[in-house]
Parts: structure tokens; C-alpha cells; sequence
């Protein structure tokens, strides 16, 4: 079933035990949205469960400080539903195969253009800023719905850290209108603004400004339109700074003048090269990403290109050449 | 007189020659308020006059393309009233003495603390994010009392533009729930927020990059609180950035997790070094910028030092570690 928030809440409330789950690669927009409905969830009075199979970026830790994660391994339940939330593609949700598939039902809260709805209950808007900003819409409806109020400090602050890193801290063409009134209500909320902005913007490590330098080294440009930065695994264990900690380093490759769009390759093992795209106003960086079977949006998408990191920049380059 | 909404706008309905104008090196915010004065007054059939005594930086030409901006010397009309925006001293009103000491009135719309009201009348809060944000409140409160919006696109990208720059884009503790209903409005009126993010944040030419990596590798951390880069004379000209281009990089050294107080040293010519202090939570930079003759706020100061980049360094390491 399509879109319907109104049956979404009406299943919540009619259940028990749920399990909250989200991609691998946790981002600050998948560890908000599933702690804004763990959170949510357990208001209400239900078993929840956050099941995760990958650590959070040391940017994010403050998000999970106080929440028991479970491991697919330490999970044993039976009977549960699974929320699964900022996910596109059912085989990225970060758990395992038989506790996916063992669940009751699932219900898919996401904004990604790919997601093919494959929960049995879906809330998708691909036009949304974040997952952040879908929970928050439901929140509202249960609000208007139910007169019960769920939205307390620690999700605010839970779900304007999704809001602000799925945003660029509202810097994105995805800032809509209702993302600023989100903001607003979560700040009268109490979301600890001030901290997240330290904690996810401001808290880089000494060895990640070094890795940086030696990364702009590798900063090249073609046609004066398409920026690539290559991001090796030496480099990552010589500063040792982990694989999921450099996504940053994408948009030094977007913010040049005249770029349209801007690539990082970032090594995760030998021929094994993760690539984010980002674009400013025209290519819809979803579909190069597509062609490597990875997926996005159109300003901001990502594959998994198996070959070395000069063939594998030699190859996105030549789709993105097509497309300027 | 001190604020008083009601009165300002009763004064501009009854009077119909004004120059608009703002303080001496005009950023977004001065930009951006004096512009929504500017085409709000037309807007209302006043004669109206923009008077500044000084150049847009590159960044934000984009604003006042299509506006007539007059040099105090282009300018000879009598009997006319100024409204300053942004402008918290009344002697750096960015215009001649004469036009300053000959209004009928002068009209003062701004937020910074050491305002000491000077005008005949005045609406100042040092808590708003930016003149912008007042210059907006003040049409709200015309729209309010009068029935009629001022409001449209041009207006709305003017006010965005100071909004957005004045906050760091929302990340600044001065980003109030005021200032996102502000936002969330002016997006709806059709601010042109996409071209102001990429006109004002992302169009950091090539070299630019080439230049921070190289400026990376300086990068220096003391007792794990306090970060140093310096920016060499010879970086400059090697990637022909211009000195007032990269006070941006200050922002790598406060940025490190852990750091509470980061400096970027800048060498104008030989033995002629700008030194930019920030700091994170507690230490008051603009008490250490005093001690080589320069000033500014608690948390971003700035002074020079007549000597080497190398001793400047340790000169400045040492009255900050002081303080540490």
C-alpha cells in the first residue's frame, strides 16, 4: 500500500514489539529518523528494538550515547514488525536477511527516488528533505490525530540532527518551506542545536584536516565542470580516520566555481571503490549512480564501482562527461 | 527615541526623500537590509537613494546588479531623511560627513551590541540574527497595521541573502525560531535561495582548494586546544588568491575537535602578519588580539604582528596558551 500516514499510525498503535532499523553506512539522517521513532515507539508504551549491524560515525556517537544498539546476532524476538526508516532498497536494511524476512510486517519511511516500496506499509516522499522531516510530519498527524503530543527534547534534537546533515545544514535545494517550520517547532522543542551543530560540523579530528590536505592534492578538475577528489585506504589507516568518517570531503569537490559536478572516491578496500555524486543545478547525479547499480538522489547519489581507483574515477568520469 | 515599529513606519509613510545606506566594507547582512529599505521604499512610490562609499565583494555582486548605487559625490539632494542599516557606529555610516550631518532625520535598523542608538529613531535588538530579520519584522508590522505586503521575490532574496550570511546559514546560536519562520516566508515569497547558496558559498574558485590543501599541511595543533595554519605570501601569489579571500581557512583550525581557541596567520608582505583568532566555548580572543593592538568579539578577533610568520606564530601561541 502507497502513502497513507493515517493507516501507518493505526498499525503502530495496534502493535507491540517492533523492530527500528536503517541502512548501512549510517548517516546522521538515518541514526536521527530511527531514534526519533525508537524514541517515539517507546512514549507509547511499545518493545523496541534497535537493531543495527554497522557503528555510527564518531561525529554521531552523541545521538546513541544512551541507546542500546543490538547487533543482528544478539536479536532473538519472534512476532516483531520492523520499521525501517531512511532505507530505499530492501537488501541495504541493516540487519540480517532472516530477522528481515521473519517480521511480521515491514513499514518503509523514506525520501530516496529509488525506494520501490517495498514495505507492506509505505510513507515515501522522494521530495522530502530528510526521513528526518517524514517522521516529523507523522509525529504532527498523530498529534492532530490523537491529541498526544510525542515530540520531547531528546527527539528533537534526534531529528534536527537528520534535518541539518541531510540538508547541508538547509543549504540544499531540498530545504523546503515546511523543513524551516520543522526547524523552528524543533528548536521550541528544545533540540540541542548548539551542540549538534559542535558535534556534527565543528568536531573533525586533528588527523582528518591533515587527510584533507593530502586529499586536495588529488583534486582534479576536467572541462572546468567536473571536480574528482580520491580518498585511498592508505591514506585512511596513515591518519587513521575510518572509512565512514569522510563523506565530508565530497563537497570541496561541488562548492567550485563552475562545477557542476563534483566526485569523491574513497577506497574501501583493494578494488572496492565507494563513490559519492554531487551535482549543483542540472545532472541528475541518481542516474550515473545507477548505472554502477547504486542509487540517490538527483543532487546526491552513490555507488560501488569493484576495480582500483584510477579506473574506477576513469569510469565515472566518462558517464559524467555524457551527461554535461 | 528607542524602538518603536509603530513610529518608524508612521515616519516613513509621511516622508518621501530618503537615502538608504549601511556601514564601510559591505558584507550579505548590510547588503541585503539596505536592499529590502531600498526597494521597500520604492515600493511605496518614495524617492529613494542607495549612497555607499565603498564596493560589493565578488561574492554578492549578484544583489545589487540592477541597482543604481551613488558615491557621496554623485549625490546633491536637500531635505532628505537617512534609514542606516546594519550600521552599529554612526561614524561608519558609509557615506560622506556632509550627507550624514545634513538628513532631516536618520533612521537606525540594527543589531549589533555596541549600538548606542544615535539615531532620531531607532529599532535596534542585539539578540536578532541580522538586520535582515528586523528589516522583515518591520514589513511584517506594516503588513499588519497597513494591509499591504511588501514582500516579493526581490525583496525576499535581499533579506535571505543577509539572513543566511549573518548566521553562517542557520548554524549560529543567533539562528532563532523567529529567524526560521523568517526564512520558511521568505522562501514562499520566492527567494532565489539556490542561487544565493551557490553564489555566496559555493563558488570558491579551483586554486582556492589548491591553495587550502597546501595550507592544510601547515596545520599545527598545541596541547590538543589550539590549532594554527599559516597562509604564506608565496601561497598567495602561487594560486593568485587574493589576501582578503581566505579569511575562510580560520575556520579549519576552530573546527578540530577538542580545539578551543584557532588561529590563522596571514602574511600580508614581509614582516606584516594578520593573525585571526577564534575561539569554541570560553576563551575571550578579543582580549589577546588587544595585546598586538588589534579588537573584535569574544569568540573571532584579529590583530597584526611587524614580524615573521614563524615568530609571529609563537608570539601569538604564547599569550593564547595563557589563556588556556
Amino acid at each position: 500500500m502507497k502513502n497513507n500516514l493515517d493507516n501507518i499510525i493505526e498499525f503502530l498503535k495496534g502493535s507491540n514489539d517492533f523492530v527500528v532499523t536503517s541502512h548501512i553506512s549510517p548517516d546522521g539522517d538515518n541514526l536521527g529518523s530511527t531514534l526519533g521513532m525508537y524514541y517515539s515507539l517507546k512514549n507509547l508504551g511499545k518493545n523496541v528494538y534497535y537493531v543495527l549491524d554497522d557503528n555510527s560515525p564518531q561525529n554521531l556517537t552523541f545521538l546513541v550515547e544512551n541507546v542500546e544498539i543490538l547487533k543482528s546476532s544478539e536479536f532473538n524476538m519472534k512476532d516483531y514488525n520492523i520499521v525501517a526508516l531512511d532505507c530505499g532498497d530492501k537488501n541495504r536494511i541493516c540487519l540480517s536477511d532472516e530477522i528481515r524476512d521473519n517480521a511480521k510486517k515491514i513499514i518503509c519511511i523514506d525520501h530516496h527516488a529509488s525506494n520501490d516500496y517495498y514495505g507492506d506499509l509505505n510513507y515515501i516522499d522522494i521530495d522530502a528533505s530528510s526521513t528526518c522531516e517524514l517522521v516529523y510530519n507523522l509525529l504532527v498527524r498523530y498529534r492532530e490525530t490523537e491529541g498526544i503530543d510525542l515530540i520531547n527534547e531528546t527527539i528533537a534534537t534526534a531529528l534536527y540532527t537528520g534535518l541539518a546533515t541531510d540538508t547541508g545544514n538547509f543549504a540544499y535545494s531540498s530545504t523546503h518551506p515546511s523543513s524551516f517550520e520543522m526547524a523552528k517547532e524543533l528548536l521550541l522543542k528544545g533540540a540541542k542545536r548548539d551542540m549538534i551543530i559542535q558535534k556534527v560540523f565543528q568536531s573533525n579530528p586533528y588527523s582528518y584536516y591533515k587527510l584533507l590536505g593530502e586529499a586536495l592534492n588529488t583534486l582534479d578538475i576536467v572541462d572546468g565542470k567536473v571536480a574528482s577528489i580520491c580518498v585511498t585506504k592508505e591514506m585512511l589507516k596513515r591518519y587513521t580516520i575510518s572509512f565512514n568518517d569522510v563523506d565530508g570531503v565530497t563537497s570541496y569537490t561541488r562548492d567550485i566555481e563552475g562545477v557542476e559536478v563534483g566526485i569523491l572516491l574513497k577506497e574501501k578496500k583493494e578494488n572496492e571503490v565507494k563513490v559519492s555524486l554531487r551535482s549543483k543545478n542540472y545532472v541528475d547525479v541518481s542516474q550515473i549512480a545507477q548505472q554502477f547499480n547504486g542509487g540517490g538522489h538527483v543532487r546526491a547519489a552513490g555507488c560501488t564501482i569493484y576495480d582500483s581507483v584510477e579506473n574506477a574515477k576513469q569510469k565515472v568520469l566518462e558517464a559524467v562527461l555524457k551527461t554535461i
